[in-house]
C-alpha cells in the first residue's frame, strides 16, 4: 500500500486591487486551495479569478473563512457567540459554493483561516460551532482540521468527512501546539530541512515535535504557507522530497 | 379563475447593532421577503434572525443583492463590468442560500436592490449579468423582475422561472420607468389611494401610469416599501383592498 | 463654593442611512457630547450634522475614537500594539479636529469608547498609548477619564488637562471597576436612583460601590448613556436632581 | 533665472497586509509624496509608516483624499452632494493632519485621488466643495491642482496657496484632458520619451498636446505616478533629464 499525502495552500488573498502570495507559482504545486471569502481578504473578482485558475490546475477547490477584518487580515481575535461564528462560516462557505458553481467547479473542502483557526485548534466549543455550520451548509464536504486539536476533535464528533492537516514550515511543541512565532526555530525556512521533515513524520505516521516527541495522528495533508517569501520553493522542496520517498502526493478524499 | 398577487417587502437592512424598518409589523402582511445580503445591509446575523422570522411567519425567503456600499445603503450607482456585477451577485446569492440553509428553509427568488436594480432597470446587458449569475448559481430561483422594464426582458431572455413587480407607493412615467422622486407626486403617501391603484392595475393587467395610460404587463407581486415611515400603514391597507376587491395574496409560483 | 458638574453622552452613533440613539433629545440635557468618529461609528456626514447640532445648543463636542470595527461597534476587543493605538487615536482626533473646523467649532474634549475605553481602563500601557497620541495631536484637549481607573492614572501621568468621568447608571464593583453587565444590578434602569446617587457621590467627592464603600475620587463629569431607551428621562432626571440640590450643571474646564 | 518644478507621487497606498508601489524606491527621487487617507488605500499605521519614511527624506508631505471604496481603489466615480464631498475631504485631511503631527511633520499640500480628481477636473463645483474644505480645515495648505482644468480654476478662484500639476506619463487631448487609457499612445511607457516631454513642456511654460498643440499654463509639479511598473525608472529618468536641462528639482512653495 503506497502512502499518499495532499498539499494545501492559501491562495486568492488578494483584495481589490492588491495582490498577496505566488498564487500562479503554487498552483501547480498543490493539490487543494483554501480559498479566501471576503472577510479577511477575497472579494468575489478575486475569488473567481482564483477558482478559474485552480480547476484549470485541476487543484481542490475550499472555502477559507475567516474573521471580518481585513485590515488584520483576520489574524486579530474576536470574541463572537458560537451563533455569531455559525453565521460568519455560514455565510462565507455559502458564497464560496455560489462563487465555485460559477466558476464551474465545486467545493471540496473548508480549511478556517487565521485567528479563526487557532481560537478553534484551542476551543472545541469554536470548532464545533464553525464545523458544525459548514456540515449544515454543505453536507459532504470535508473538514480539514488542524491534526491533534481541537479542530480534529470537532470535526471527529459532528461526523461526516474530515482530514487532519500538519504544517511544513512550523514546529511544534509537546502538546501538539505550534511553537510560538515569536521563539527561536518556530518556522522553518529551510526548505530541505521542511521537506525531510514531513517524510518523516507521514513515514511516522505522526507529529514530530521540537523535542523529538512522536504524538500519532492521521496526516492527510501538509499546509504550505502561501505567503512567506519562500513558500514555492519550499512547496517544491516538499513536493519532490516526498515523491523521492515514494510517498504519493494527490487530493485528498476525507475520511 | 381568482386573479392572486404577491406581497414583497425589503427586510434585513440592520447592520450590526443597527436597525433600520419594522421588519416584525411588515412580515404578517408580506408573502415574500427581499433580505439583504450583507452589502449593502444585512450581516450575516441580521440574514439569520431575519430568515429565522420569515420562516416562522411563513414569508418566502428572497435574497436581495446590491452594491458593495454600506455607507451608501446600496443607492449610489457603481460602474462595474459585466463580469463583476455577476461576481457581486453569485457571492451575494450563495451567502443567503447557506444561511436560509442554516435557518432551516430555502430562497425562493432574487430581487436587485437600490442602484443596481435601477441600473438593471434601463439596461438589459446588466440585467442579463446579474440574472444569468443567479441562474447559474441556482437554477430554479425565481428573478423578481421589474415589470416592463429591462430587468423583465433580461428574465425572459435567460430562461427560467421569473415574476413581475409593481410598485404600491411609485408613479409611473408613460414609458413604464417611475417617476423622479424629487418630482410631485413621485411618492404615494396616502395608503388608501395606493392600495386603490393596486387593485385598479391587477384588475387591469397593466400599468397605470400618472397620465392615466394603461401599460399593459403581468403583475405578479407588488412592492412594499419597508424603509418608509408609513410602510405597515400602506402594507395593510394594500393588502385589505386587494382581500376586499377578491384578489388573493399568495406567494407567486414564477411564470 | 458651589460644586459643578459636567453632563456627557454619546453622539453621532448613526452611519449612512442608520441612525442610533436620540441625540437631538439629549442635546438639550448634557453639556460635553461625545462623537464617534469613523470607525466604530459615525461617517463625515453625521460628524458634520452631529457636530452643527451640539454647537447650536453650546454642548462642547468631544473626539470618541474606538475600533474600527462597525459590525462590532467597538465593543469588540482587539488585540493592538500601542503603536497601533496610537496612530489609529490620531487619526481619528484629527478627523474629529477637522470636521469641527468645518462645523465653525473646535473640539474640547477627547473619551475612548467601548471596548477600547474598557482596555485602558484595565491597562495603564494602552491608556497612555491612546491619551498620548491625543496629546500629542491636541496639545490642548481635555482627557476624560474613567474616574479611579487606569485612564485616569495615565491621564495623570500624561500631563495637560484632564477630567474624571463617573456613571450615572452602572453600579460600581469595590475596586471602582464596573459591575459586570451580566450580573443583577448591575445596570440602573430607574431614572430617580441614578439621579440621587449622583447627587450622593458629588457631595461625597467619592465613588459609592454596590457595597457602600467610598472611593474618593475628582468626578467632573457624569456619563449619560446614550443608546439605552430611556437615556433621554434618565438624563433629565439627573440634571434635575443636580440642580435641585444646588449642584451646577456646566462644561469642565479641566484640571 | 532658474526654472524649477516639483516631483511629486502617490505614497502610502497599501492596507493592512497588503502593499502597493515602491515607496522606497520612489521617496529619493521625488520632492512631495500625496499620501493616501485610509479611504480609497492607507491606515493609519500605513500612514504613520509612510509619513515618517517620507520626513526622513525631507519629501513634502501632502493628503491624498479619495472616495471611501477600497475594494476599488477609489476609481470608481460616486455621486455625492457637495456637502458630503466637503465632509469627504475635510475628514481626511483632517486625519492625515494628526498622523503628520504625530510623525512630528505637517502637511504642506493636497491632492485629490483617482475618480474623485477626475470629476474635480471636470466640474468646477465639485472641485470647489473639495478644495474649499481643505481651506477651511488648514488655511494655509497648498492646493495641486490639475492644470488647465477645473481644478485650477477652482484653486484659484478659492484663493490661498495653489500648484499646477502635469503628468509625465499622460498624452494630453488638445482641450488639455488626458487622452483615454483605452487609446494608443495614452500612456507614456518609455521614460526617455516622458523625461523628454517634461523639460520641453517647462520650458514651453505649456502643456504640449500628441496634436503639438501648445496650451500656456503654470507648471509646478510633475506628477510620477507610483502604481506602475516601471514608476522607479520614469521618476529616474524625468529628474535626471531635468537637472541635465538645467531645471531645478525642489518642492513647490505655492503661488
Amino acid at each position: 500500500m503506497t502512502l499518499t499525502v495532499d498539499l494545501n495552500a492559501d491562495m486568492g488573498e488578494g483584495f481589490g486591487p492588491w495582490v498577496m502570495g505566488d498564487d500562479a507559482g503554487l498552483l501547480p504545486v498543490i493539490t487543494s486551495a483554501n480559498i479566501a471569502c471576503g472577510f479577511h481578504a477575497g472579494d468575489p473578482s478575486v475569488m473567481a479569478a482564483t477558482m478559474a485558475a485552480a480547476i484549470k490546475q485541476g487543484v481542490g477547490l475550499g472555502a477559507h473563512p475567516g474573521f471580518a477584518d481585513l485590515q488584520g487580515f483576520g489574524r486579530r481575535r474576536l470574541s463572537l457567540s458560537h451563533a455569531e461564528l455559525r453565521n460568519m462560516v455560514g455565510y462565507q462557505l455559502g458564497a464560496a459554493q455560489a462563487m465555485a458553481a460559477l466558476a464551474g467547479g465545486k467545493l471540496r473542502h473548508l480549511k478556517l483561516h487565521g485567528a479563526l483557526a487557532n481560537m478553534a485548534a484551542e476551543d472545541a466549543g469554536i470548532a464545533v460551532a464553525c464545523f458544525q455550520a459548514a456540515r449544515d451548509v454543505a453536507p459532504d464536504i470535508i473538514l480539514m482540521a488542524i491534526a491533534a486539536t481541537a479542530q480534529q476533535e470537532a470535526a471527529e464528533a459532528i461526523g461526516g468527512p474530515w482530514v487532519a492537516e500538519v504544517f511544513a514550515d512550523r514546529a511544534y511543541n509537546d502538546d501538539a501546539t505550534l511553537v510560538d512565532r515569536k521563539l527561536p526555530g518556530a518556522v522553518i525556512h529551510d526548505a530541505e530541512t521542511a521537506a525531510a521533515r514531513m517524510v518523516e513524520m507521514i513515514r511516522a505516521g505522526a507529529i514530530i515535535t521540537q523535542s523529538g516527541k512522536h504524538i500519532p495522528t492521521p496526516i492527510d495533508t501538509i499546509c504550505l504557507h502561501g505567503d512567506t517569501e519562500n513558500a514555492v520553493t519550499i512547496a517544491r522542496a516538499v513536493r519532490a522530497a516526498l515523491q523521492a520517498a515514494g510517498i504519493g502526493v494527490a487530493q485528498f478524499q476525507g475520511r
